[in-house]
């Protein structure tokens, strides 16, 4: 159909989440379309990034300096720590500006069925970081199987270390309607109402 | 939130069609965790398209050599010429393996609103091509505004240069089913209809 230098970057493009073969044919031509504009800025903004944005060594997060920006960053309470799967959870806490401890990232959840096991995530880094500053620590992990699989494995890991055990409330999305929810979200929401002052 | 290097990769992304913002910033986050599989194949294919696919100089496909695989191919034939807005009109085309002409790209349609105008196209380079050996032109546009001004355009163009003009035709699709037709069509393909032999 088209040469196979074309073929390949689809091929390549259609693997990115949200992309399937006929999307990235789209971005394919809007590149070629956009070479100045577009496609010369794409390579060097994904060159730069590959191979200047690394892991922080310390949480996990991604950023070109290591430590991060936010573990270099002395205003951030050390004390608190919030536990989350991927970089992508740091991302979404941090764009709230609601949470102003660090971070450690998992790199995923445990799963059984799909072989991921406690070696394959970094508990070894979590329980390192715990030097006696550390106080308390979120479990920002998903209300799925996996997700409280791994909160459970963590709690065990992190037993008689002394951090207080923490997660985040289940209720009602802010602005969300009753009729649009699911069921497990208005029963936890409704355990946990609360008496209005 | 993040570093500037990974923000200047989400916004570059951002504007490919099909993707926004937050599916820019799963596509960057799933890149850095399969950095080898996907990351440096990705920079390397994409590298490769842009320094070495070049529009062809005689039909405006893509390639990456002048003149692209489909002019330089003797088994086409070069009585027909189908004459298409946009390279993705040439690769949707291929992928039937139903036309065995070749095509001429004009680069867009005639858009008075938004000012694009008949020096933006190719009609140019098409003319150029009729060089007595091309019979017929084929107008294979959208049955738009745009598209049926910029037929009407080419068709004046073409006038007295002795080639045949021809459309495809308009109908049902193929497993297309009457409800789920717009209007428009499903009176073309009353109009069109056949006697069955």
């Amino acid at each position: 159909m088209s040469s196979i230098e074309l073929e390949r970057l689809i091929a390549v493009l259609a693997k990115l989440p949200g992309l399937g073969p006929r999307s990235a044919r789209r971005a394919v031509l809007h590149v070629l379309k956009k070479r100045e504009s577009l496609g010369a800025p794409l390579l060097r903004s994904l060159e730069e990034v590959l191979t200047r944005v690394k892991p922080c060594s310390v949480c996990g997060n991604y950023d070109t300096e290591d430590p991060c920006a936010i573990c270099a960053d002395p205003r951030r309470d050390e004390a608190v720590l919030c536990l989350v799967p991927d970089v992508a959870d740091v991302w979404a806490l941090e764009r709230t500006a609601a949470f102003r401890g660090r971070y450690h990232v998992l790199g995923g959840l445990l799963s059984p069925l799909d072989g991921v096991g406690p070696e394959e995530l970094d508990f070894g880094g979590l329980l390192r970081r715990l030097d006696g500053r550390v106080q308390e620590v979120i479990l920002a992990l998903p209300a799925t199987v996996d997700g409280q699989t791994t909160a459970h494995y963590a709690a065990e890991r992190l037993e008689g270390t002394g951090v207080r055990l923490t997660a985040p409330a289940h209720g009602l999305p802010v602005g969300g309607e009753l009729e649009f929810l699911d069921d497990g979200t208005i029963a936890a929401a409704l355990r946990a109402r609360r008496r209005l002052e």
